[in-house]
Formats: structure tokens, sequence, C-alpha cells
């Protein structure tokens, strides 16, 4: 369903543990929305602007005995999330594109919240502080079992602050995820990413369809 | 007064204008709290951690085509400053230190609010997010016009961000600051810095004495 310029965006998240395959099917949902005549604009969090950017390097550089405190990271989150909907997200869905966002607020109530143990009101009113009128249309969960996700961030070679944390970490953002895909089953679809490719695939372009999206 | 080990340190802030004298002051009442006992820590805002001197640059950096938004600059300033309770003021504070800060909340009220005109309240709900339960015992406000001021700091050779603003930016700052001084006279002292050297480190020192703090 293509939009014209005069139309509102979409807005679509994608969320998930690591090695869920975010990158890899952002891509895949980019091109089908642009052969179905979608304009799309692909971002990320934290990042998607310069100054994103150098927030997220200095989160995931920021280790050792000065490390950055929980509330700290989560306002600094917010902080690179204020400045992508400014200047990223809202203007390209007030200009009718579609907005294709690897992470978005989900994310801090997975990571910061169900992983570090802030609790989601806190996090709720700074979400109400920086985005109170602004929601995804669609999220696409990317859910599979910790230790496979684990294994395939293993197998690509990298490692970062996150990625250093326990496994009882990213088991506790995995079932935040789950938790908030089943009290927000409207806005919110499960992919099973725990299957190969092809068949992944197949199933985020049947739901794309059956949201009449694509 | 010196401080016992056991007994809590005083957290004193200075806050005002460029070219107000902040530094210059700060390092003669850090002497003068020596001289008296007192053990001290000077730390300033945004900076006084690693992570604070890091958003210090990108802020202080970050102009041109996408330049940070008002309200991003603000949770930058409040993540800066999460970091800076959590790591200096509270353990100082606690340790029986006397922390002296160039720069706390207030500036945040004077700069992001009164200079850029984001809503106090909105401000305020950061303050609680962030400190609550910590407030300065004491803050100085180093009062001086803004003309002076801007020639004071154009003398120095300096020129950042905020520096580049315009003289109505800073009147607002500082008719900001002279307000609040006046809404919360047991916290604040307005020290004219309008004077020669002697003259204001006599008024500081004055009013230290007469709050029973040297």
């Amino acid at each position: 369903m293509p939009q014209s310029g005069q139309q509102r965006g979409l807005f679509i998240t994608l969320e998930g543990i690591e090695g869920a395959g975010k990158s890899t099917q952002q891509e895949y949902i980019a091109r089908l929305l642009i052969q179905r005549g979608h304009r799309v604009v692909q971002t990320r969090e934290p990042g998607g602007t310069a100054l994103g950017e150098a927030i997220r390097s200095t989160l995931l550089a920021h280790t050792g005995n000065h490390a950055i405190s929980h509330d700290t990271e989560l306002l600094l989150m917010f902080a690179a999330r204020c400045q992508h909907v400014d200047e990223i997200i809202r203007p390209n869905i007030e200009a009718g594109i579609t907005v294709l966002s690897d992470r978005f607020t989900d994310s801090s109530f997975a990571y910061q919240g169900g992983g570090r143990g802030i609790a989601a009101g806190r996090i709720r009113s700074l979400q109400q502080w920086v985005h109170p009128d602004l929601n995804p249309d669609l999220t696409l969960l990317l859910d599979l079992p910790v230790a496979t996700g684990l294994e395939r961030v293993g197998r690509r070679g990298e490692s970062d602050r996150f990625e250093a944390e326990e496994l009882e970490f990213f088991e506790a953002v995995r079932s935040t995820y789950l938790d908030m895909a089943a009290a927000e089953p409207q806005r919110f679809e499960i992919i099973d990413a725990n299957r190969n490719l092809a068949e992944i695939q197949d199933n985020i372009r049947a739901v794309l369809e059956k949201r009449a999206i694509v």
C-alpha cells in the first residue's frame, strides 16, 4: 500500500535480543517496502543521528572503574532518542516516509527495565517526557532463545558492553519483551527468529501483508 | 567549622553567567574551607566525571546543520548530572567531605529554562527524577551585568556554543537566576561580582562566616 506524499508515513520498529537478526531483517523489510512503493528511511538506536552515534560509542566503550550508573545510561538513551525523534523520526513520518528503526523505547523497558531493574514507572516518565504522542505503528519482536542469540553474536566475533552481561540479564530482557508483546497485541507481532532465514522472512512478509502494509 | 569524618559534608554550588568569575572564586572558597579544616572536593558541570566531560565536549562542539534540540540538550545535562551525583557528589558528602561545584541544577533552570524557554515544570520533573532528595546547602550566585560578563569572557579569548548566543539570551539567564535567588533566600546568597577581586572575596568570606561554614 504505497503512501502518498500527503499521508503520514508509518513508524515500524524492530526489537529483540542480541543475535536475533534485526539488521538482516531490517534490510529485507526495507526492500519489501520499497518494492511496494513506500519511501523508506532506515535508522537505529542508540544512534541514528551524529549525536546519537557519539552517545552510542560512549555507552559501549564506557567500562571499568567509573562505570556509567544505570540511571545515567537510561537518561543517555533517552537523550539520543529525543534527538532521533526530533531530527529523523518525526520529520520523515510527517513527510509521508516510512521510518524503519532498529530499536526504540521498548529496548529501554527491556534492557534498562527488565535487564537492569529500573522500575517501569521511571522509564515511562521519561517516555512521556520525550515522546508523549509518538508510538510505533508496528513493532516486530524477533524472538529466539537467549543461548541461540548469544551463540550467533559470538559467531560474528563481536563483543561490547551489553554482550558481556550474564545470561540471566538477557533472559530478563527477553521475557520483558514477551510480556510487552502480550500486553499490546495490536502493536506487536512476535516473529519466531529461531528458524532458517527463508522461514523468518516468509513470516515477516505475511505479517506485513496481513496488516496491509505491503 | 571543621566537619568530622562522621558528619555529612556540605554541598556548595556556584552559579552565574559567563564571565562572573566562578572558577576564580571557586579556588578562593576551596582555600578558605581547607584553611578552616574542611576536606574539600572541587568539581563542575557539565563535566566532573569522565562521562560528563565527554558530554560537555559533545555539547560545546555540536553546532551546524544538525544542532542538538533544546530538549536533547537538557536530557544530556541531566545525564551528566546523574553520573556526577552518583559518582562524585553523593559519595563525598556521605564521607563528610565538602563538595564545591561550579554549576548544578540551577544552571538548567537558568540556561535551558530562562534562556532556551523550556518550561520550568519540565525541568523540575527531570530534577525529581535524578535527585529528588539532594539539594545544595548553599548556592552563591555571582551576579553582574551581562555586558560586563561577556566583555570579560571576550577578554579571555574563549568562545563556545553558549558564548555565541545573543545578549538577550544571557539577560534571560541572569534574570532567571535572580528570580530563583529571591524565591529561595535560605539557600541562595547573591554576590555582586561587578567589583574588584578583593571586595568580592571579602563579601564571600563574610557570607560563609555568617552561615557558620568557615
